[in-house]
């Protein structure tokens, strides 16, 4: 933690979403912005006491030229990195193309990479981003202190966290009412009639499993049922611990008569699982998948629309880098129940 | 091209394939390699006269150190840069994180981007990350020209393309075995009694549709079919011209009984214009899909192992970057016939 008091001005000037952008300058001085423009890249056509004007302006509000907008504008190839948690996940893909679509849009490269649900990794390929000269980075966090970023931030790297928020600083974030579509999928089991519904999650340290997690004791605190602590499983998403997780859920002398998968890898497994076992079991996954609504009952899901998180993370993130400041913000996107039949059974008892 | 004779020494020499190794050098001056080390490293601990006959040996093979593959080992970030085709497609997924995981077994990042099947843009990607200093590349390629990386490859970035072949240049490629795949699969539809079998593949300068398509005609050759035109359909893989294809094909006096669907996004759309088709048409994708044995019936492939291309790619990367010299080379991974139900319906007439 820095020792700065918090309101010293150069700390105040130097956090980007309160970073005053040439149009405060200009209104501050009364001039047009190719005036600001003019002083701030010391071209010529500015008498002294314009310059002079503009130069308060400046000083007053802690003006800093953004050298990360200006490399947008001035041709260099920019580029923007992308800090995905797994490659492999397809809830990443359309994720990663909208960011690109934007990038493309703005004339500006997109690079990935990988943490692999690592926080020491995603920490270096970050900052590996930073070295190379990225002009912004969109990360999918997989630690919880993203600290390490605020030099960076500092110099002008416009951030913009998805899908889990980031920890210990102040960033823009768009995330995904996990909570929220939990919430409305558990509790669509419970106007089914189910009352022993199961839910298996991804480890309980990752954002997005937490709150998904959270729903689910919402929606059943809501009904007035007490949770069992056999119908609840966090864990890695490994289709072994999922496998385990869900038989010994549909084992034993009560079992669950419905279960809510926490991501879709989990979904996947369960479904595999379901389709072996001779009593039918309601289903809803949280993510949609290909082919989910041609299976036999057709998969219900919670649904995130993952381009439009995408888009919307990287179009925050051209703002930043334009200078159109304000401040970091929470953006929460709402999720879409999707009936196609296996959240809809009823209990099989 | 360049004007340069093919067998000056200086384009001998910096073709990395033939580049002589530190292992050369020292098995012609008939010394160790930590003799042949401190040489190039300039390090004491040599006389003259073992300094000369290395030198000597340096000079008539042309020996040059590799700084990549120095770069791996003294401790700077190494990285090597991915150039896919298409973030969302979930083949490119199991791809690039193995690749992920080799770099990360040598210590290495890895940093992706996407070409999004448009060859400027891979050109621009990839000189954009050797622009970043990158090690090597692994490369995914859009275009079918490849000479702008030639410097690259000179100045030492180790370079290994997948999926499909270099264009104009020498270089390693890991390929499947696209050709004996569709043929194998047109050939399992005609042991089922099939002859009026439809093709639907992917944009035909695109090396892997056009390999696909060349195997289809000599399964069909193979058999004496004489293939019509109304059976072939090649172009964009998007939702609606595949819809189109296969209705057209499924349509009039003479339909087909079994479609060869050319990639995972061709077998995608398929699958649901057979579900709302009366008649049942048998099919094998190319490409297996995650569900695809869930389905009724199950989806017949013939299945890549994305994995093993991206593993294989990249240690054949990291050979290169360790200075493990040999020409470059064309590595061919078989396919495999996946039999789940679909590709084994007998023709409905």
């Amino acid at each position: 933690m820095t020792e700065t008091p918090r309101r010293a001005p150069s700390l105040t000037t130097a956090r980007y979403g309160n970073r005053p952008t040439m149009k405060d300058v200009a209104a501050r001085a009364g001039v047009g912005l190719k005036t600001v423009s003019r002083v701030v890249n010391g071209e010529p056509g500015v008498t002294p006491e314009t310059e002079r004007r503009v130069q308060e302006a400046i000083d007053a509000l802690g003006f800093r030229r953004n050298d990360s907008a200006r490399v947008l504008r001035k041709g260099r190839t920019a580029s923007i990195g992308l800090v995905l948690e797994d490659l492999a996940d397809p809830f990443y893909g359309p994720l990663s193309r909208a960011v690109e679509e934007v990038a493309r849009a703005h004339g500006a490269l997109l690079i990935n990479g990988s943490s692999a649900e690592d926080p020491d990794r995603e920490q270096e390929l970050a900052l590996a981003l930073c070295a190379r000269r990225v002009d912004g980075l969109v990360v999918i966090p997989a630690g919880d202190d993203h600290r390490y970023l605020e030099p960076e931030i500092k110099a002008g790297v416009a951030t913009v966290f998805v899908d889990r928020p980031a920890g210990r600083i102040d960033a823009d974030c768009v995330l995904s009412d996990n909570f929220g579509g939990a919430r409305e999928g558990v509790g669509h089991f419970i106007a089914h009639g189910h009352r022993r519904i199961g839910f298996i999650g991804d480890m309980p340290r990752i954002h997005t499993a937490a709150e998904r997690l959270r729903g689910y004791r919402a929606a059943m605190e809501d009904a007035g049922i007490a949770v069992e602590d056999a119908w609840m499983s966090l864990g890695v998403t490994s289709p072994d611990r999922v496998r385990r997780a869900a038989e010994e859920m549909l084992s034993g002398p009560s079992p669950v008569t419905a279960i809510f998968a926490g991501n879709n890898r989990v979904t996947v497994t369960v479904i595999r699982v379901l389709a072996e076992h001779a009593r039918r079991v309601a289903l809803i996954g949280f993510d949609d998948l290909e082919l989910a609504d041609l299976l036999q009952p057709g998969v219900t899901v919670i649904s995130q629309d993952a381009a439009v998180i995408g888009r919307t993370a990287a179009e925050r993130l051209f703002q930043q880098l334009e200078g159109v400041g304000t401040a970091p913000e929470r953006i929460v996107l709402p999720t879409r129940l999707i009936t196609r039949g296996s959240g809809e059974l009823p209990p099989a008892d």
